[in-house]
This record gives C-alpha cells, structure tokens and sequence, in this order.
C-alpha cells in the first residue's frame, strides 16, 4: 500500500496514487464516488420538445423533414448558450501594467441531445448518440471557417455535482481564440514524447494492465498517472489529429464504445457524477504526426481539495491498474 | 456584461472573467456558495482531547509544562496523517517505458488546532491561530533538515465539500521531494516577471480595486485572475520568499488578519467551504528577490466542471474587483 509518484509521460505532470488513503475510516470523500445528483427542480423543461422558446434560436439541428426551426420535429439541436462563458463580442485587448485584459471572445453553444427528457447518456440509442458526436464534429468545421476562432471544445457535465445546471442531456462546445492551457501543455508534451519515443504516445499500445477494451476501432484505457479514481481515455485506433475529421461510421463506432464504457462506469460506481470531454489539434492547422484527439472520462470520485489547487499534484486514492480491472470486468460483463 | 480573458502575470494562466453566467436562472452554481457541511457524524471526536489514543503519537506540541506527550493538557499537536498520501519509504524509481514511477516518499502531518471541539478558524483567538502559523513554520524547519525534502505546503479544508473529512479544526503539511507544479510554475513565473518589471510581483502594491485591506504588516487582496469567485490572497508587507523565516511577531500579525479576512468571507458568502494553502520557496534554497511568500484561500463557489479538466481555463462569474469590494465592506465593518 506504499504510494506512488507517477510523472504522466505525455504532460508531465506529478500525481500520487495512495492506494492507502482509500482505507480512511474517517474520511468519505476518497475514491468514494459522488453520486449523481440533479438540481432539476423545474415542472417545465427548457429543453424538452415544446419548450423551443425557451432557448435562444438553433444554429444546428437534425429535425423532420420539412418541421420549421425552433419548432417540435427535432431529435438533436444545438443552441447558443443563453449565459454564454464568451461571445463574438468585437475583440480587443487593454493593459494593466503587465497584467493583460482581453475581450471574453468566442462561441459557446449548448447541444441538447434529446426531444425527451432523457438524463443517462446510455440511455441514448447508439444512432441518438453518434449523432451528438457528428454534431460536435459539425460545429468545429463550422468554427473552423472563422479565422478568429483558434481552437474548440466539445465537453458534458453528468449531474449537478460535475457542473451539470441542467438534468436533461445536453453537451457544450466553447471555441476560443487561443489553445487553451491544458491543450497546448498536452500537445507540446505529446511532440516531446513523439521525438524521444519515435511514436505518437496514444498510438503506442496501451499496457495492458490499465487497458478496459480494445477493438478495431477504438481503445479505451486508464491512463498511467490518472489525477481522478477511475479516469478513462477512449482513443480511436487510427492516428488522426483532429477531431473534426471524424467520418460518420467512425462516430458510430465511438458512440458504440462509448456507451459500454459509460455503463460500465455506472455500474461500478452507482451512477456517478462525471465530466467527459474532447481533446484535439488546434482548428485549421496541418495533420500532426505527434498529437491524436480522445475524449477523456473523469468520474467524480473525490473532491479535489487544498493540497491539489495549492500544489497542483493530485492525490489519487485508486491505482489505474485496479480502476482497468474494475471497470473491464463490467464491461465485459455488461 | 461582456466577458473578459485575463491572463495572471506570474503563471500565464488564462481565465475568462464571466459577470453574465451569475444571473443565469437555471444554473446554481455559478457564484453560489457551497456552504459549509460536516459529514462528522462519530459520537467521539478523534481530534478531541481526551481521545489521543484515536491518532498516530504526536510529533510536535504546544503542552501545559509537565503534561506527558499524547495524554490531555494540550492546546495544538501535530500528528501524522493516520492515512498519508506520502510517508518516508525508501526512496526508488523504476520505468515502465518512458513512464516514471516512483515510491510516494515525503511527509503528511495532521495539526489539530484546539483541544476543545471548534469548527470554524474565526472562532480560534489570535493567539491560538498564530499557534497554527507557528506550527506550520516550526514543521517546515524540521523538515529543512532533511535533505530528501525539497519544498512542503500547509494547508487547510474547511468544510467537507473543500474536502475536509473531520469538522474538529485541523491543518495539513505535505513535504516532498520535489517541488510541486503549481508551486514550481509560479516561482518560474515570478522571476519572468521579474525580470521583465524590476521588481517582486507580490510586492507591488494591489489595484486599490482589488485591494481588500493594507495594513503595516499585511496586504489583503483579491488577484488579477482568479481560477474562483471571492479567492483572496494574504501577502506579508515585508519581502520575504521563505514561509519558515517567519517570526512569532509575524504569525501574531498574519493570524488577527487571516481571522478578520475569513471572517469577512463568512459574512459575505455565509458560512462557505473552501481551502487555504500556503505557497512558499524550496526548503533550503537562498533568499529569493523575484519570490514572496503568501497565503491563498479559495471559497467554493462554483464546481469545477469538464469545461475546467478539459482546457485548464477556469470560467469564474465573479470579478475580482466586486469581490474585494464585497469583502473590503464587511472587513471594514466587521
């Protein structure tokens, strides 16, 4: 039960995995998942079909032939966010001394993923959920054709206590002007790890030990050095660099796989609040041999605390070895 | 209501500053306290007096003259973490590939700050809590005598959604053998901006817009960019890089402030959870002029969510400048 260092090859960020801590008779919030909670107190849906008018006007939808926009007959929309994080306000930027100021600049669009009110994404059909997949996939190339949009996030909270203000399955996609931190950390990592290893890090097989599924088209694995209990990568197995060149068959594939690994994820945990996102190559830049987009799971399993916002280095009470294990085995058996 | 990017001078860390998402109607948890919650549900309390046998034998004390270790007559002990993330293991790596793991070597102590059952910091005296400080400090220069050790952070949840798992008050001191990212990050940041304006950037006096109290000892002050709504960083007046160079006068000075500030974040923000650290140099290194030492507290005002884990770049609906006005008035009329 000694803890462990493990530097993550690819950002080379520090965790530690202290398989003792999970001991704790005292302590709850150690790989204890926060189960999934939902803030939905609303008789009337906003985004259940009907409630149309409750949302700003769809940018994006897959509707009835021929039903009018904003209207019922829809299976999928994607809305601007009402309370957007950015805008495409008119850019600029001000100094404070050397502290820069910018205009919040950008797109933030809700996809909402259901006429129903359907709250578990495994609930989805396989064909409901590849189409939130091909909707993320729109949206980049439709970013893709502004200049001033430099890279985008597709990203989903599952239950309040992940950030979800809303129970009814929806997803999000902010496109900024700028790489955001963690992304150009984790390219820049992955360019690294390409010329030392001569290999893509996420091509390279994944060990198995920490693997949970592998199959013509996509890997799903628990990464070496997780910050979070149970964290999960699904990587599809051809070496693409950018998300938004996803083909129609490879989102079914993905959104099969992804389903499976989000059921067993519930099962493992009851149902666990968790975050799910998109990580890709900048929009509109060349192929890069070094850097593969994948969709990153983190299951809430603990809250991150003083030591881990002061210090940056998360403590991680599940060993990946044991989270693949767990999470194979229901996957298998699901 | 237009968003704003701000990037921090010292890490170059990117924040979007978003007044828009507070007023959303469906989202509570933009700006919303997550108030403080005890899951401390056991009939005896292991940090009360009388219970010492319920932890690990005490490494430090504050006694009455005469008391015997780890029996009553206490007013603060430090004990370590019955469940430690790090202990002092033999020190080894071994490589799986490019892959890095080593043994979890370092130290994890408990501060227990009262004998008596307190749960909220602002009702500790000022002498009590610059006890705390004074432990923290007195730990550190233990710990500087091993050379193992490279840096260690103090810090404090308050409230078991910060991550606290007993509501009796209580510290935590993490050594390790490196210098942790977020520590490492801001010192390398630090120096950039050193070098590039002359002069210490926690020196610098705070934008009066920013600035929540100054007094001769102290600077309260709500940063630039902040990652959370209402976070607060207490900056000692004096320049100094190293926590453990402080003086009992110091702590006294640190402690009556620290009280008065939390207790302003109490008023304004009723009762919530949160975290505080102390960020300081590497043990053992020289004076630095480009690094100061410094206090930040964290209120729980919004969750993390995928848009956070994904990106690096937090989305906080609080300037900082309403933020320090908010807290400067119930400072000043606390």
């Amino acid at each position: 039960m000694t803890a462990e260092f493990r530097t993550c090859p690819i950002t080379g960020r520090t965790v530690v995995i202290a398989p003792g801590r999970a001991l704790r008779p005292i302590a709850l919030n150690e790989a204890q998942p926060i189960h999934r909670r939902d803030r939905d107190g609303r008789s009337v849906c906003p985004f259940c079909e009907g409630q149309e008018h409750d949302t700003p006007g769809e940018v994006y939808a897959i509707r009835e032939p021929g039903s009018p926009p904003n209207g019922r007959g829809w299976s999928l929309r994607v809305v601007p966010n009402k309370y957007p994080a950015v805008d495409l306000s008119p850019s600029g930027q001000r100094g404070e001394g050397l502290r820069v100021r910018g205009v919040g600049f950008g797109v933030h669009e809700c996809v909402i993923e259901s006429s129903a009110h359907v709250t578990n994404p495994t609930h989805l059909s396989d064909e409901a959920f590849a189409r939130v997949l091909t909707a993320w996939r729109d949206r980049l190339r439709h970013f893709a054709t502004d200049d001033r949009l430099v890279h985008a996030t597709p990203f989903k909270n599952v239950g309040a206590e992940a950030g979800a203000s809303l129970a009814h399955l929806h997803s999000q996609v902010i496109a900024l002007p700028f790489v955001p931190d963690a992304v150009r950390e984790e390219i820049e990592g992955a360019k690294r790890y390409f010329e030392r290893s001569g290999q893509c890090a996420f091509c390279e097989p994944a060990n198995p030990e920490r693997t949970v599924h592998t199959d013509a088209h996509v890997t799903v694995f628990c990464p070496f050095a997780p910050r979070f209990g149970y964290e999960t990568w699904v990587v599809p197995r051809t070496h693409v660099s950018h998300f938004e060149a996803m083909t129609d068959a490879d989102a079914m594939d993905l959104a099969q796989v992804l389903k499976r690994v989000l059921s067993a994820i519930d099962r493992v945990l009851a149902e666990p609040a968790y975050n799910l996102f998109v990580h890709t190559a900048p929009l509109r830049t060349a192929p890069l041999s070094h850097y593969h987009w994948h969709v990153e799971i983190i299951p809430r399993t603990a809250r991150a605390a003083g030591f881990e916002w002061g210090s940056g280095v998360f403590i991680n009470a599940v060993p990946p070895e044991r989270a693949a294990t767990e999470l194979k085995r229901a996957m298998d058996h699901g």
